[in-house]
């Protein structure tokens, strides 16, 4: 049930506009409005799940901002990872020159990705602590931590009133850089009166609080100082804090580390260079230099940690990597969430290790990971401290969105004051108080290969009708003058059946009907066609209970 | 790596082969072999992946034993699981008058499948305790416990030694009806010698004690009993005593029953035919008087816990179904596990759920679910108690079967006497000692439709390429004396685009390989073919960095 259209944007008010990211985890990208003028936070991608095949990455819809790109005074980054970031290449072809605001890490991985695309985007890094005006709109930034660093909330301050946007955000009370998320800060903001707070959902529902990422360390030493072999860890390639604590560990026993897959190359590159990574001279080796030490001495971190089919893991799991050749009693560690979708390709990945004879540990095993965002127990700290007069959880399906609302009610915030919203919903702040107000579509947008958005739900549905069963394509010649075939039709099909006389029979009934067609004096070679489909189609139904794809070709020679 | 073909089975040794189950979850079949004569434990199904798209069901491979059906002496089926049953029918197809053996509870649900394939298999109904004599195997039955009611577990005496099979297991020490696994029995057994221990290793990664059943009734106990609504709680259609517990809670609080979902409504009659479920008079009511009830004297108990897309429950979450409307306050329990590779159908269930305004209780926030099958806790108790001479993992992935190795190493069994085997490794039990002595090929059987085996990896590689990026088509008629096109070639394509003009330029490019082919004087309409699909391959590799299937169809008109 879609919500009307909304009125013209209220004059004194600030409204709210989630082009991604609410209903949904991941394409996080939020507009705010006042006055005309635009500031949005985020801009990121969503990966594609199975009714989306063959689609390379999801972006946040620009449709309801594509003709006003003019009115944006600026884009903030709250952080690096892909589903804040991954779709600002794309926005800037819309607008080069718009301002980008981030903090020094977030810009780094920022402009390593716009120079694959060939783009120099205007960039403004910012610290915690400081404050920007963009138009109408005055930013404060805030320090938060998470699972990659320097990651940053924005307090949006308007005329209208101020609203803050957490990003994703924990609270660990140790963080492994002193870094902690500002809770004073947001307290004192709080004390000034926050109209409308947007607050990370994805843990919502976990209770609790999440462990230090600072424990995970001590988990790493026992595990890698046991072991006698390799040891190969796979983590996410922006998780600078995890990485740094596997190589501490590598570096106490005496064992060298390589990094393996792309972008745990680039980022670590980025990282060390920015003084985030902090390691110790000659510690790090390349690929080959590891292949000649014995295997006590090295410890490989690797992208892969999810089972992506090309990584260098899942490559090693299946013995197919030139490099890495996994053998008895390597230890491998999955230091790393497991993304719900994604468990029979890691399983595929951990049972092929198993199978080469590797001891393979996960966080179901050992306590190697902990989540970057906020349980509910830290939720409510948030909440408290805040105390935001609206509350519109962010970041979450409808279950986390559902379990953080109720968090703000426990905490005080008044039912009808909670804004459940998804993409799209437009939501209105005046005179202090937080409605929806209407809603504007927002489509997925597919990048597939090089080009964005002519892949839309039609070819999908093909695609997913082709994926479970082929299809069959039945060509034939026709005289356009007398509707008579002048060829045998050709019938075949593809993804149908291993079984080359699966199509006997079908060639025969289509030859029936083009008998009967041209009886019939019929020679529109689109109606000739339809009759094709439609007794190949029952013939299949009826004979095989499958629903290829049923292709005729009709082809008019005069 | 295969190993090499096996030898003649040996003359006084007990031959273990399995036909699925091993290496994989699911699919179980296990072939034993003596003197010539066969006897099968389990006949199931294993449930396809995305690898296997548009796939019913898969098979066990039955080419090792299809020529030798009639040396086969009985099927014996554990339990009633369809991983452990499924595949009878098919089996059944080679020989129908083969004895099947099983439990009450396994041979009603048995009957009631084979009757849908219009099948009336010779069933031999046992209970524990008891044993018969099929050829020269002596097979004695043991009470095990597990999720569904009636499971046994098979010792195979034959001169060559003794084999225990565990079938599914856990050791439920207050099982709800009273039913314990026998480990006094596997101990008597041991006591006279177990000389190859076939053990599910389902759990085996997992530390501990499965918590008894019988703690989750007082779960669903709290939970519903504080409901102001409707309930309806998911559940597996064969958990017997999962879903007693949620009929003993429904009836304490005053609650009716509604069944929903085709096989929940069967197999729950009979189950209350055979007298496994217990059900006060008139609690249970069907659909129609259900609608007519307040909300808060109902509970539905509904299929749809594994986020199936055709089931009831999916069917609520849509809004799709014709009897149920969920609505705000609705509580929904998913009293089931979460099998991997299920997360994103059964969270899409959950946030459908939630949206409508229903709280959705699962496994992740409150113990409505255990395993049924033995933590590791568990199986030292059983390794403990059998002390076999040889143990082999079954039931389970490479990870799951390397754990339970190293639980039977951790008990005694010597390292040498842990077989650890996959799909068609031979295993000669001589002497006492039992080794590996080859591998015959086990594939994968899969049935789609009406037709089993027709389907194969062709095929499906044909699905997965067409699912990722759908087809072009190029049709041309060739004049076969000039080679010549008679006709402009009709391009087009399906799971490409959305865009009508995306394929533009691609005829041009065919029309002029075609003028090139024939002013070379190519004639051959397979030639032909292949310079079109190189083109245009080329052609969209370049212009889109998308791999499409191409599929040329060149018609040759005299």
């Amino acid at each position: 049930m879609r919500l009307g259209t909304p009125p013209k944007a209220p004059k004194k008010g600030l409204r709210v506009v989630a082009l991604g990211g609410i209903s949904e985890i991941g394409r996080n990208m939020t507009v705010f409005e006042y006055d005309g003028r635009l500031l949005i936070v985020d801009c990121g991608v969503l990966f594609p799940e199975d009714e989306q095949p063959g689609v390379d990455l999801i972006l946040p819809d620009f449709s309801y901002i594509e003709d006003r790109m003019d009115d944006v005074e600026a884009v903030v980054l709250t952080h690096g990872h892909e589903d804040h970031i991954g779709a600002l290449p794309f926005l800037l072809r819309l607008r080069p020159d718009v301002p980008v605001i981030g903090s020094k890490f977030t810009l780094a991985l920022v402009a390593a990705k716009c120079r694959e695309h060939r783009q120099r985007p205007k960039l403004m890094e910012v610290v915690e602590g400081e404050t920007t005006t963009n138009g109408p709109f005055e930013c404060e930034y805030f320090a938060v931590n998470h699972s990659i660093p320097d990651a940053i909330a924005v307090a949006i301050r308007t005329p209208a009133g101020v609203a803050l946007h957490t990003g994703d955000i924990k609270l660990d009370q140790l963080p492994l850089d002193g870094r902690l998320t500002d809770l004073g800060g947001f307290s004192r903001l709080g004390d000034d009166g926050v109209d409308l707070f947007l607050v990370d959902s994805t843990n919502a529902e976990v209770p609790g609080f999440v462990m230090p990422e600072r424990e995970i360390g001590g988990v790493l030493d026992g595990v890698i100082g046991k072991a006698k072999q390799r040891v190969i860890v796979a983590s996410f390639a922006s998780h600078v804090h995890r990485i740094q604590q596997v190589v501490d560990v590598a570096h106490r026993y005496n064992r060298r580390v390589a990094f393996v897959g792309r972008s745990m190359v680039r980022n670590m590159a980025i990282a060390q260079d920015l003084g985030y990574l902090s390691v110790p001279d000659g510690l790090i080796v390349d690929l080959d230099t590891a292949a000649n030490l014995p295997d006590d001495r090295l410890v490989l971190i690797s992208t892969g940690s999810q089972g992506e089919p090309l990584s260098a893991l899942s490559r090693m799991a299946r013995g197919e990597h030139r490099q890495i050749n996994v053998r008895e009693n390597d230890l491998v560690v999955l230091a790393s969430s497991l993304i719900p979708g994604n468990e029979n390709s890691v399983f595929a990945v951990v049972n092929g290790l198993a199978k080469r004879g590797a001891s393979v540990i996960t966080q179901q095993s050992a306590k190697v990971h902990v989540s970057g965002h906020a349980s509910a127990g830290e939720l409510l700290y948030l909440y408290n401290a805040v105390r935001p007069r609206n509350a519109m959880p962010v970041h979450g399906e409808w279950r986390h969105l559902r379990a953080n609302a109720a968090l703000a009610v426990a905490t005080g915030v008044p039912e009808d004051r909670v804004v459940l919203a998804e993409n799209g919903v437009v939501v209105d702040l005046v005179d202090g108080k937080a409605q929806i107000t209407g809603q504007v579509p927002i489509g997925h947008v597919y990048v597939d290969g090089l080009s964005v958005g002519d892949v839309g739900e039609s070819t999908l549905s093909d695609r997913l009708i082709l994926g479970e069963g082929g299809f069959i394509a039945i060509s034939v010649a026709i005289d356009t003058t007398t509707g008579r075939a002048v060829s045998t039709p050709q019938v075949s099909g593809r993804g149908f059946s291993d079984d080359p006389t699966a199509l006997q029979g079908a060639a025969q009934l289509v030859e029936k009907e083009l008998g009967n067609l041209a009886a019939e004096g019929v020679t529109d070679t689109h109606r000739i066609a339809q009759g094709v489909r439609r007794v190949v189609g029952r013939w299949v139904a009826e004979k095989y209970r499958r629903r290829p794809m049923i292709v005729p070709t009709v082809i008019g020679v005069e």
